[in-house]
């Protein structure tokens, strides 16, 4: 295990400051309220963390008014856990209770502002769901005529972009993991080994190498590259020749690292070189494009320039890297369509990609924070040639 | 790694039995269409197997005609994949687009039955969260005057809780990983052991077992007994008179297992065993009343009046077991008001639990499928006594 891994979890202060910004949007913006419900919002408020989040069973709603500390609304089953937060107000009932699974105590909550025609936020927009079911969503909102839903993703999304020290810290952790578990990659992989057990021992490697967990291993592994970037591995085994990519998202205490490499098993084609190549050239593009005051769009631009040398289509994974935190994948997107500024503190991979050959793609990707000059590495840079094993 | 594995995925006859029956209630209700987008069911109909779920960004959609194969509606991303499964109409664009995330392709595929005035249906109860923006969905409903929406839980719910054998095959391996798993712990965790390098240790060694992924692992460990069954691990180490519980699903070709293991560490007071004692034969209570015709509630109450010989709370998880399946937890639940009829096949966990002592819990699960004359297990059933590490 890696020795420097900093403390879990966060300050009181921390759980503060964020419902602090937050009722400070609230407040130009005119809501009464947020009620959010999905997992990395709960947390985002609350530090509740628990991968019981897994059973699709029971809702959890956690509302932030706009002055005081967040109000849970959770089943009994984590009560004992939500009362180690810093939260004093925590409604629970004993879920699930299919015909009222919340419903009755969120209404409650919200009788009052809905009776002063007040207007909440709720994420609707890009990259949320309903986490609820649609037809409890219908019946809460009927039982509050007067009460205004605005949409909050872009409030919530401006907060969670800009990471802070302590959730960088964390950041950096998990991907000094996935770089010491790519790092042992060529001793533990050779050829003969199907690509499930590949995947298998990268698994074990992350978990060896301190990682909570390693709940996202993709790849593929074939003759002079690969085709897909997001299927789960077969028995094929790794064959001389062949370009394996791995792409993982690694955990620790919460916060996900999401990057890949590439190998060459045996002898890499000049094909293969050159994407390679002109990937590792592009993620430079988009290293120096990564300062704060340029756009997602110019971050795409930077490295869509360069990946032109080979390849003009843009590829088939619709953008060039995304935010990175309590999710695999976060706002923003590095695509022409996306006009975010960049600030200092942002954390995102860069990921570009191309097609090449018959049919064949390559992606590449590293994981960064938007530094005051541009984007500080929070992975350990891929090798500037493709590796071969 | 264990030797018996199965194949992976499933014949297309599969996928060809499941949508007819779906078509054959839909008939009877009067459904035009099923349009679903969660993970489970978009796989349930096409095979569609991938962990890029666990990124938030893209929706994905399958349209279950009432005649004829599913349509898939999805990024372009996921096409490569998708084109390896029985679907012949696959319909892609290249998300993430934030302004027509699928939006205007499902709008196209769903205009001529909103034409009919025809009833679709969609997932909208219990268990069930709308897997797309809510303002997406709010403009698709817009888009389509004269579409009525039905929830289709129910239906939906009532083809997955009975397994057909290939699903049992996969589901009974996964178990067996499990109990394998399990049957380690006492070689792999010794006192002085953080409960933190325990839990790792469990995920390495199920991965080893030949697990594809352990992606829940949760457990506690305290003096005389744990008082949370959802916490994260801490660095507390392993300490003599503890009473440690695991809690694991793991996964194999997208099939869970569920079930926990109790073990003292070092010794055992009475009061441990006792509510071991009690669990244990409230279980067996539930083996004997999973059988064809019971209901969930009887299966709940054979195990209550077990339990209810030291504590008559009822708990604070609100239900005693549930389904098991292609997710951690699936309808139905054993509990009060659950009156689902139990039938062959269906696969279900039993999960008695108690509070004894001065806010301890005890939690025992076991993995069933039910049989002709009573509940068989898929797990290897629990030591009758506490053991004792």
């Amino acid at each position: 295990m890696l020795p420097d891994a900093p403390e879990r979890g966060f300050a009181t202060a921390e759980f503060e400051a964020r419902t602090a910004r937050a009722q400070t949007l609230m407040a130009q913006q005119g809501l009464a309220g947020l009620l959010l419900m999905s997992e990395p919002e709960v947390r985002y408020f609350t530090g509740f963390r628990t991968l019981f989040w897994q059973s699709p069973t029971r809702p959890w709603f956690v509302f932030v008014p706009a002055t005081g500390k967040p109000v849970a609304v959770i089943p009994e089953i984590g009560a004992a856990l939500m009362r180690r937060s810093w939260l004093d107000d925590i409604r629970t009932w004993a879920a699930p209770i299919p015909e009222d699974d919340g419903i009755s105590l969120l209404t409650d909550l919200l009788a009052p502002l809905a009776a002063g025609k007040a207007r909440i936020g709720v994420q609707k927009g890009h990259e949320t769901t309903l986490r609820m079911p649609l037809g409890d969503w219908e019946r809460l909102i009927a039982a509050l005529p007067g009460l205004e839903i605005a949409d909050a993703t872009d409030l919530v999304r401006s907060l969670r972009m800009v990471k802070s020290p302590a959730e960088i810290e964390k950041l950096a952790h998990i991907c000094a993991i996935g770089s010491a578990t790519f790092n042992r990659v060529p001793d533990l992989v050779s050829e003969g080994m199907p690509l499930e057990d590949v995947f298998r021992t990268f698994r074990r490697e992350a978990l060896t190498q301190g990682a909570d967990d390693a709940p996202y291993v993709v790849g593929a592994a074939d003759q002079g590259g690969y085709a897909d970037c997001i299927s789960p591995p077969d028995r094929r085994p790794i064959t001389r020749g062949d370009v394996l990519m791995i792409d993982t998202g690694c955990t620790w205490d919460g916060y996900f690292c999401d990057f890949d490499r590439n190998w060459a098993i045996g002898t890499a084609s000049d094909a293969a070189r050159r994407a390679y190549d002109v990937l590792w050239r592009a993620t430079e593009a988009g290293l120096a494009a990564a300062r704060p005051g340029n756009t997602c769009r110019d971050l795409f631009q930077a490295m869509s320039k360069v990946i032109s040398e080979i390849d003009t289509s843009g590829g088939d994974i619709g953008r060039m890297g995304h935010g990175l935190g309590m999710q695999l994948t976060e706002q923003p997107s590095h695509m022409f369509g996306d006009t975010t500024v960049l600030s200092e503190n942002m954390v995102l991979t860069l990921e570009p990609c191309l097609n090449y050959g018959d049919g064949l793609m390559m992606v590449h990707e590293e994981n960064i924070v938007v530094g005051p000059k541009g984007g500080v590495l929070l992975s350990t840079r891929a090798a500037p040639e493709l590796p071969v094993i």
